[in-house]
């Protein structure tokens, strides 16, 4: 393949923002001029991905073709290239037997030199963890092979190379095709970059894959990156970074990153970043506990929309140790973010004064005092509120709804407590010094909701919560084979009841970045009412 | 078809309790044993619907499959019965085009006397609206049909028969099949009575349909009952009312009770009433502002689960005026239910004290105060919280996130606000007094979060709203499309701007029962994130 010469466009596009993404898709294409033959983006890439029932709207279906009518028309600019861009086309219904109200195709068009060479769409419609593409999309029927400098080039879309059994890609074999050019909307996780590559050498038959992602933030989506081009042995021969842009061709092939903190990390900046800069959010507001997960999420913060643009706010009750003050008001020193103190013991007080509650009331009203206070600053300064909850305690619904669980996004709610640790240890060491104060990451996890009150009063050690959770929650693994692995029949039980118990509270929670699997969200979609397995 | 007696058996199951589900079918057994020959159970009545992704875990399909084994057994008992009944069964994954992680047919086995005589999965799966069957099943290939007395009866699943043009049908009549048994789980809407009819005859070629349904609620669904046998020529002969039970022989039709507040006002008790159950949860608290949505709220809490387990609570602020306070006392006398007034001025002016504040955060201040107060009650007591909002003030986000927004069930939620006086005054006529305060219905609505507020100072009248809402969201509709119905397009698209600002909050809303085409809720999947028709 090296006669043809490839550019991977990763473009981060905003949905439903034409102007914004064909302006992405211009500037990439004026780069790639002269330096390649055949230009990339990934799925959907002019409408942005993914776009949910807003695919049912026979209005962002003519916008998206009006876009690309525009940019076939504006590809005469650059005669030498071959343009491969992602899209909604309109579709008539499909066959009553696949039930969905889908009025569109999943598409990527093949352009050159202000001519349409050809449309392809998605055949494979992913239903399974974050993806509605069945319920959204109308399956296409058709192959497209089309020609360039004499080579035979093929286009599938993300799902279509996820099954090494595929009659597609034996067809493309059959046909000769020498290049396989694959649009793509894959979301990061953290073994993402070696399934990938697993998944298209396992498609591929005597043919080279060109696999171009997105770059950027949706909503609960990460997409890292990672176009990479494989020959036709499987080879890989370029791999782009985690980065937006026109990627044609690298120095050095950068390194997997899988299961990596610093990547982990990047994702989590982005998926803030972009939640932020694509719903207009200049700035945001969270409060600093003194503990290990505001800290962290802080600094996320810091790193998504510069310090400047972050309050923290230590909001200590009578309860609060003079350390939690400390490391705070330490945490918002090192990150250079503003800092507020605000002592709650007097909206507490009335409250207390006014209600006669329980214990577990009592601790909760102090999480719901904090979110009160925050709520009013996020409203009077046009602050985004973060909310700082962990993987683990959202699990367990080790939160107050209302209260610590309140917010506009949640950067870590998919990072698992012992990870959250992980992140800290490698944020510091990468910086070269503290800026997560190290006692944050080393003193015993509290809520301090009540005196010398400790997460392990109510809740197993977080190494062996986690491995529970990770089993149970990503794995779908039933009590019995947790307890199959060597776990307590009780623990994990009991465990497996607080996941249930607290679904209620996890649907009213606050979108955050996916990093694993299976996130709590859209990738998780279970009954609040059920008794099955109930103690 | 006279020779064959039909019993319907109306179950309410609850999702993964096959204890009770299997007690429920037993004792409805007992009942239609000796009246009728063939008896039709609800789409997964064994094991509850909707499961959601519990259809992954290979323990809940184990189970039922002993719980249908065990039932089989027990039919032994009623030797004269043929018995149709709804379970999940497991599967071999579907192909591969068909890419989803589903392990679990949806299936529904005939059995008599100990054997079972076939049988059937479900071959049709939507995948629109609430429903992700395609997700979470994987579809049969094969029509069953059996002999009883003579006679060949087929049997399909719900959203097998909502296709005219199904193939299926033409195998059933080519087979010579005389009568078709549906096993359904049809939740209500302010339409379906008639829109299950026109299924159910558009579908039949010259054999009857019995459509059988379950009956209760699970989450935001409720299933209305509503069981029905039509005949060759498509003539209803027998009708079963919203009402669990074995049904085997009507006295007269009931009517139809299609865009009836009667009926819409039961599908909302019922909604509650087994959210309430089917969580274990007795008792409720409400927030009483003297208006009519938390008036409406309350009596159809004080249907659910009885006026004693009700506790209404008016929280007036510095700018209730006196006639909401009278109003909300006046209310839970003719209601019954416990009644408490607690003022929020302390607590608001230790807040404001410590914050400066915007008017609109001010203004939201008032709305968490009260949440605080209202979650302390119900974390003390153990009683839900209930969310008073409708579906206009949600549609257009006219409501605080966590504030009046919160709680565990909203009863309302999909109800707009013209809807809500429609069922106001219904009731009150119902009742033959105003059990509702007539001033509650008839004063100018507003929120009092500062002196002299009503809802039009921010928002077009309701009548007007509800007309655009409707189109927008339960018809798709482009801005365009209803600016061609003659509504202003200034006004269209700052509701349509609206709508899609407000998704934030309602990704993080309480469930309430579904009553209209589309719900805010699982069946409304749209980017938080998004662009598209920004003003």
């Amino acid at each position: 393949m090296q006669e043809i010469r490839i550019g991977f466009g990763q473009i981060n596009p905003v949905v439903g923002d034409f102007e914004h993404n064909a302006a992405q898709v211009l500037k990439q294409l004026s780069q790639a001029d002269g330096e390649v033959d055949l230009v990339v983006f990934g799925e959907l890439a002019l409408c942005g991905y993914p776009l949910g029932d807003l695919s049912y709207r026979s209005d962002i279906i003519e916008k998206t073709e009006q876009a690309l009518a525009d940019l076939v028309a504006e590809s005469k600019r650059f005669p030498s290239l071959t343009i491969v861009l992602g899209h909604v086309s309109s579709a008539t219904r499909r066959d009553v037997k696949q039930s969905a109200f889908a009025i569109a195709h999943n598409s990527a068009t093949v352009f050159s030199n202000g001519k349409v060479i050809g449309r392809y769409d998605k055949q494979r419609l992913p239903t399974y963890d974050v993806f509605d593409d069945w319920r959204n999309f109308v399956p296409g029927e058709q192959d497209l092979i089309f020609e360039l400098q004499g080579k035979k080039i093929a286009v599938a879309i993300c799902e279509d190379i996820w099954d090494s059994a595929s009659p597609q890609a034996q067809r493309l074999k059959d046909a000769g095709v020498d290049l396989l050019v694959v649009p793509n909307g894959s979301p990061y996780t953290r073994a993402k970059q070696s399934e990938r590559r697993f998944a298209a050498r396992s498609f591929q038959k005597d043919f080279a894959v060109a696999y171009a992602n997105l770059c950027g933030g949706q909503d609960e989506l990460v997409f890292d990156g990672d176009s990479f081009l494989i020959d036709k042995d499987g080879k890989e021969v370029f791999r782009a970074p985690f980065a937006e842009g026109m990627f044609t061709k690298s120095e050095e092939i950068v390194e997997i990153l899988d299961d990596n903190p610093e990547k982990l990390f990047q994702a989590l900046v982005v998926g803030l970043r972009d939640y932020c800069s694509k719903t207009n959010q200049s700035k945001v507001v969270l409060g600093l506990s003194g503990g290990i997960d505001s800290a962290l999420s802080c600094v996320i913060a810091a790193e998504a929309i510069g310090p400047k643009n972050v309050l923290g706010v230590a909001l200590p009750s009578r309860f609060s140790s003079s350390h939690s003050i400390a490391d705070a008001k330490e945490l918002a020193s090192q990150v250079g973010c503003e800092f507020r103190e605000i002592p709650i013991e007097q909206p507490h007080a009335s409250f207390e004064s006014m209600l006669t509650l329980s214990e577990l009331a009592k601790e909760n009203l102090q999480a719901r005092i904090r979110m009160v206070t925050l709520m009013g600053i996020s409203n009077t300064d046009n602050r985004l509120l973060l909310s700082t909850g962990n993987k683990s305690e959202i699990a367990v619904g080790y939160s107050t709804i209302y209260g610590d669980s309140a917010g506009g996004f949640a950067p870590i709610k998919d990072v698992f407590k012992t990870d959250v640790w992980w992140l800290a240890r490698w944020y510091n060491e990468s910086k070269g010094k503290s800026i997560i104060p190290v006692s944050s990451i080393t003193k015993a996890p509290s809520a301090e909701l009540r005196p010398g009150q400790t997460d392990q009063d109510s809740l197993p050690e977080y190494q062996l919560l986690d491995d529970v959770l990770r089993l149970l929650i990503e794995k779908s693994a039933t009590v019995d084979e947790v307890v199959g692995l060597g776990f307590d029949r009780t623990l994990v039980a009991e465990i497996d009841e607080k996941v249930r118990q607290a679904q209620w509270k996890r649907s009213q929670g606050a979108i955050g970045t996916k990093t694993t699997q299976l996130a709590f969200g859209s990738g998780r979609r279970v009954p609040i009412t059920t008794r099955f397995g109930k103690l």
